[in-house]
Formats: C-alpha cells, structure tokens, sequence
C-alpha cells in the first residue's frame, strides 16, 4: 500500500466538522506511520458518475492506493491495521475484528439513530414521539460497553484499530452527555482522542475545511 | 477451529424465523463444510450473568469453538471465510471484507429501521410519521446496490462471504416488496437463498424453533 490518497469532504458545516468517516482512516494512517495525501469532495457531487466510479454508493471515506480503491471505513482501516502490528496484533486477529463489527454494527446503529434524530431530522415531527426509546436504546448498549472497559484501557487491554471505530462512533453523540454518564467510557474517549495520532488526523481534516471553507459560509 | 457450536434463539414468534442472525452463521459454517452443533438460549435468558459471560450485550450469534469464543456475525462469517478460499478468496480479502462492511454497515442500517418500524414498533404514533422517509433511505441503497449487480451474479463476480451478509440483510425487509422493486436484487436474492448450504442452514435454524416451540405458542 503506497501512494496513498484518502477522499473526505471539502467542507461541512461546523456540527459535522470532527465527525466524517474519513476521519478514522486519518487516524488509522497516523498511528501506522504512513503517509498519505488527502482528496476533496464537493458534497454536491457525491452522486456524480465520475464519484461513483470509485465509490458506487457515493459516500466517503475512500482510500486510494497504488494497489487498489477501497471503500467502507471498516474495511479501509482493517486493511491498515494488517500492516501495522499495534493496529492488530497478528495473534488477535478475530478478536480485534470481533470489536470492529461491534463498534459499526452493534453500538453504531442506535447512537447513529440519535445523531440523525437531533441533527439531520431535527424539526421533524416524529423526533420527539421516538427520541426517548432512541435514548433508551443507545444507553442499553453503553451500559454494557461501559462494563467492558472495567479493569481496562482499551477495548482489548491495548490499544488497537477497533479503538480507533469505537471512539468515533461514541462521538456521534458529542452533542449530547450520554458518553459522560458512564465515567468508564468517558475517560475511554478521553484517553483515545488524546493520542498524537488522533490529534493529527483531526488537524488535517480541519485544514481541509479551513482551505476550502465557502465564502457564504 | 473444531468443535464449533452455533447460539441461537430456542425459540421466536414465526415473523422473526428466518431472520435472526446466527442463520448467516450458519450459512457459512455449511458452505465451508464445517461440522457444528447447535446452542439454543432462550430470549429470557439473554441478559443473564451466565450467557453475558459469552456475550457482553446478550445478543445471539455466538460462535465456541477450541479456539476460543466468538462474537459479531460479521466477524464470526469472517473467521470461517478465512478457512474456505471459496468464500473469501485469497488475493481478494480486502474486497470481501469491503463489501461485508457495506453490507452491515451501509446496507442494514436503514433496512433495519424499516424492519424495526414495521415489526418491533407497529403501533407506535411516530411510525406512520417517519416511514415514508425510511422508505426513501432503503431506496437509495438498493438502487445504488442494485447497479453494482449489473452485469454479475454475486458482489464480487463469484460467490463470497460477502453475499452471505448481503443476502441476510435484504431477507429483513421480506415483509415488503422493496427488493421486489429492483429486478436485479430480487434475482441476485433468489439466486443466493437456492444454495443448498443456505437451506440447509435454515431448516436446520427451524429444526431448533421446532424443537423448542412453547406449548402456549
Ligand atoms: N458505512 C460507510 C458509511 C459512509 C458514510 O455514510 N459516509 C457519510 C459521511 S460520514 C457520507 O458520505 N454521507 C453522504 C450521504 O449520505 O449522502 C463507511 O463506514 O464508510
Ligand atoms: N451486530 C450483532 C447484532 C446481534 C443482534 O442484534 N442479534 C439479535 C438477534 S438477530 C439479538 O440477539 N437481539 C436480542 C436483543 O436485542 O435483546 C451481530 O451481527 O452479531
């Protein structure tokens, strides 16, 4: 994996900034030491046949490399991870994986629910009829989250890839004090979003909006 | 991986059969030819201490093995896909694992909102509200999915893993005519659910709800 180019948005608005998937893959290059250059995509033309063609569901992140284009968050960051031993340790493997689909497939559906619910859907009229079993059901899951990390930094005791999903998946809710009623996972997302790596991922994606911020804006 | 065992569910109403997820487990195990034996748990039982011991949220599927424990249908489809060339080839792991995560983790999102809506929360005041706006998501992922099958039979030419995934998370949306809707999806489904290994996977699911069918049902 070489030449590696990875595809954000160009700009979003600041409740967005600091929550785009191609965040993760930031992240996930920063702590396996490889270089990379980012991509810009105007978010009106993410439905464009010449976008599609690299991603047919029309979505970033996408990570292009000398040896292929590759989509989904997950995928993209496993495939780093397998070239940088910290990221998963050859001998966890499963249970690294294991955590990965737990943050994007068992943890991520409701807290995205809310997410979508208070930002993308805010005004609408079913929002207040629903929000309180949305509540219900992310804090079912951050009950138990939270019980996993007890005796515990990291989702597998060391840092891995699959911190790298689950942080970002707990910041969808950044808006809200879901995360810090659970001091376990607070300091969880705390002590992942501390790490030099993560820092320098989020400076290059806010350099980004910063240098294709609209005049309008 | 030896002396596998599968949970599942004992029992759940009909609406559900065929649906839950330690199916696709099961699906896989046969397309790979690996022998197992079958764990039932009883939905009453999910959140105890003793099955959280397995599984820290108390859902099913769980994979045992001599290896070790297993949680994620995602990561468990994946463990077996990587003893079985035919389900994940070997020079094409990262496009395999690309579309699995598309197919959990793009795809399902909103084709379990509409499931949960129409199954889970029926007669609650917010669904008529939100529906037609959920239909509209589902249709903008199948539409995108529905081109990528364009001209090929499986998501990556050949059958994989991945279509284990994508075919059981169209199956949630059975209860419309949504996958009907796209001709292409509707074949590549049917083209999927004939396996011998998926029905085998699925009688040998209801052979179980059978077993286990409470007197009261
Ligand atoms: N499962 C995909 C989801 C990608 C996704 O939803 N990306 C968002 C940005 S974070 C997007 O492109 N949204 C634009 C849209 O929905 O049209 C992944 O993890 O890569
Ligand atoms: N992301 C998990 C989801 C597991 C899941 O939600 N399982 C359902 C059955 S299909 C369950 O156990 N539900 C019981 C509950 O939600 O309490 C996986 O793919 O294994």
């Amino acid at each position: 994996m070489e030449k590696i180019a990875v595809w954000g948005f160009s700009w979003i608005p600041p409740f967005a900034q600091g929550l785009v998937r191609d965040l993760r893959v930031r992240w996930a290059l920063e702590e396996a030491g490889l270089a990379y250059d980012s991509r810009w995509i105007g978010t009106g033309e993410l439905k464009s046949a010449a976008y599609r063609s690299k991603h047919p569901f029309g979505l970033v992140p996408v990570l292009e490399s000398d040896d292929q284009t590759l989509i989904e968050s997950g995928a993209i960051v496993h495939a780093i991870a397998e070239r940088c031993e910290t990221l998963m340790p050859v001998d966890r493997r499963n249970e690294t994986l294991s955590w990965m689909f737990t943050a994007l497939n068992t943890i991520e559906p409701p807290i995205w629910n809310l997410f979508a619910m208070d930002v993308l859907h805010r005004d609408e009229a079913w929002v207040p009829l629903r929000r309180p079993g949305a509540v219900d059901d992310v804090k079912t899951r951050l009950a138990a989250l939270s019980g996993c990390l007890d005796g515990r930094d990291y989702l597998l005791g060391c840092f891995t890839a699959a911190d790298i999903l689950m942080t970002s998946v707990l910041r969808f809710i950044r808006h809200t004090n879901l995360v810090g009623e659970y001091p376990l996972l607070d300091a969880y997302v705390k002590r992942c979003e501390a790490r030099p790596a993560f820092q320098a991922a989020l400076r290059n994606q806010m350099e980004g909006y910063a240098l294709n911020e609209p005049a309008t804006a």
